[in-house]
């Protein structure tokens, strides 16, 4: 049994700096780099690139909104010609970085809001797959089983792989908990590797409501840049060992 | 006897719009085309991308410096690494372009004052001559024979094409005159297919002190945001034809 | 009788232009100036500033989201309170400049789909007003008459400009048809003069559905990008002079 | 004997934090808020002006080259006009949001390389001189004793008020030593406090090559973004007081 663990890098821009990059890099098998529409200056990429390569982590292009101010994380209403052009043009960019690394672009993720509104929004969804096909119609999706952006991407022919967010409640439905309810993220340590363990043995998570529900799951997210990140992804990691699974990139 | 005509091409951003993209590119036979530094939004570009292949014509990286309020024009002191960096950034986001619209990036051309520093300074033209070689060592570089940015080159075995201006005036050294002397710049269709001519089929150009110098050219560059600049590429490429050159890209 | 005619100025960003600033000018009473959010460089705005002054034309703040690449007309879920900010950020830099070139900023107006939410969306109409009144309360704000910016304007005590669009079709209710459909946008010169004649002396339009319906207007609204745009402005303002009518602004 | 203690502000962007504002707040007279071209988003400021107010902290504008990549380090070659009327718009930007938290901008003083510019380059010095006496003929320039921007804003009238840095070390000609040579910054906390005091009370200071050397201050700038600044700050502020130097704004 295998998984892959993924999270956000490459998050910072110019001067400034986002969660712990170098730990991160210790403990994931793939790399979501920011591509510079949200975060992520070319030398910082190409630096997150070079330090992906030294320690075998795949990287994926983690494409966005162009919204620095915002961080992604705002909706924006964009045509979806100009957003797939968008997403294509944020894909080459990395590519070019992790090939000048040694390396490649083997997967795409979409971040902050436009995660979100691929998860619900066709038109969106179909901009961002067709961006990635026309890129490399071999370039798998990272996300959420179930949204509109692996339906759109499955109709091209685009392979999908589901994740699961270590840290994130769930409803009875399979859908994540809203940010803006409380209960939505989760905080104890232990309480999230027991979660992981329990998603990715028996593809089982317990919902807020208190039932358990099914849950597909190729690759978990940890996140980097909140309090107590790396001791809660090494909390996952270490769970996951000691459980017999083998840490590997979906790739 | 065959000659490239190269012009800056997808140079909006957004709404705006310069020059007359459309009828540049029935004229010329490789387009200079921005990646978003200093011009030119991801949809800009692959409708740019798209229009080129329409018409054969070859498309080249033209890489800046990141300033979209000063189009690229005002020197930036950009450490080299900085430098390299961004400019790896910019070729793999117009490759991707490139790829999706059938084609491919065939040369870097830098911008602006990019392009002026890359001509003097060894630090910044190793960054971008390193950058191109990051990113593929068989892509050509567009420039000025005897730059710092061609002995930088082809210290890394870049394949290197001397480009002269059709409408620029030059001094007895060969070097250009500053845009900030009168006579800097022609204006007079005839006397500029003159040249033109004279440049490509005798190597030798009228210096502004009215001595005759020898000039080595692969690649003419006209400009297509000037008033007339349509009408003056006309002239250079109706004259070119009639003097019997062939016009080709140089890839 | 007099009434106010507003354009939107200042709009283009670096090198490239948008309108014809100076036409405009000689044209309208107030002056709807970029802030530099979806366009206007800093030394755009001074010089389209100083010409304003010079022909008395009073200057408005035409703020606007966060986004050159979209030029403001994008939709983006800006949080309330950054929105505020963001608004009182532009409207202190048009006041400096303003300042510069011997006036002042004599009233705001939102810009692009801030304008639309602003109709719409309590929240974002609440965050512009707040700014405004921080600012200076005692800043006109020109929009639609019953509006979710005019309610929330007035609870602060704010003044309200009502504006009438010159090229725009009306709906039975009052509103704008959506740009979305055909027939959003008059085009023939004669019948826009003749609807801002009867808006204007009457305060009556004709509808969509062939319906006249009442109208409250003390600002037109012409518009200085579209093609013809200096003709249909300078056929409305004639139209205006001829049936006696005096073109004044409302501050 | 009073002394003014400034450091720079707001020098976050969106979800990017730099420094420890609060901590430094609680030490400094001055705050040189940053005004959103090399950092500082206007929500930022906004929060950033009202921790100013509420400590008592005066707040001048730390205006910049536009360059949130570079942060404002690199040296851009603006033409003098467009320097002009881009530092008018960041002092306007500022003084809106500080009048929205009930303060006013009581100075300016240049950040990172226009800093640097303004010391040497009579052109940008003018250019930040016209702008500063174009908003405000009153409003105070902070900055380096015999620079350009100190002649230039003399010549226009300004007041300027000259500082001196708690951490950096000084040439016998009174200038700073380059960050690029080794020396140029001192980290020992003890020393440092020394030599403010030294500074301050003397109105000497040690140069590097062992020479005690004049220096005139009216305001001393200590670092927040440095590791260890808060602590050095704070011996900076505890040792002024223990000689009984009275901290107090300038203005």
């Amino acid at each position: 049994m295998t998984i892959d663990l993924n999270a956000d890098l490459g998050e910072g821009f110019g001067v400034w700096r986002l969660g712990d990059d170098d730990a991160m890099l210790d403990i994931v098998t793939s790399a979501n780099v920011a591509c510079g529409f949200h975060a992520g200056d070319p030398a910082l990429l190409l630096r997150t690139c070079r330090a992906a390569v030294e320690r075998g982590v795949h990287i994926g292009a983690q494409v966005s909104y162009r919204d620095l101010a915002g961080f992604g994380r705002r909706y924006i209403d964009v045509p979806p010609e100009e957003l797939k052009a968008d997403v294509i043009y944020q894909i080459g960019a990395l590519q070019a970085l992790a090939s000048a690394a040694g390396a490649s672009v083997d997967y795409v993720k979409p971040h902050g809001a436009l995660y979100n509104s691929a998860v619900t929004s066709s038109d969106q969804a179909r901009a961002v797959a067709e961006a990635v096909h026309a890129v490399d119609p071999n370039l798998p999706v990272l996300g959420v089983a179930g949204s509109a952006l692996f339906r759109e991407a499955e109709q091209l022919g685009i392979h999908t792989v589901p994740e699961a967010f270590a840290d994130r409640s769930y409803r009875p439905d399979g859908q994540l908990v809203s940010r803006r309810e409380r209960n939505a993220v989760l905080h104890d340590t232990d309480e999230i590797a027991e979660r992981v363990a329990s998603m990715v043995r028996a593809g089982r998570v317990d919902a807020v409501d208190g039932t358990t529900i099914p849950i597909t799951v190729e690759s978990v997210c940890v996140h980097g840049d909140s309090p107590g990140a790396v001791q809660i992804a090494t909390a996952v990691r270490d769970r996951l060992v000691a459980e017999g699974v083998e840490l590997k990139a979906f790739v």
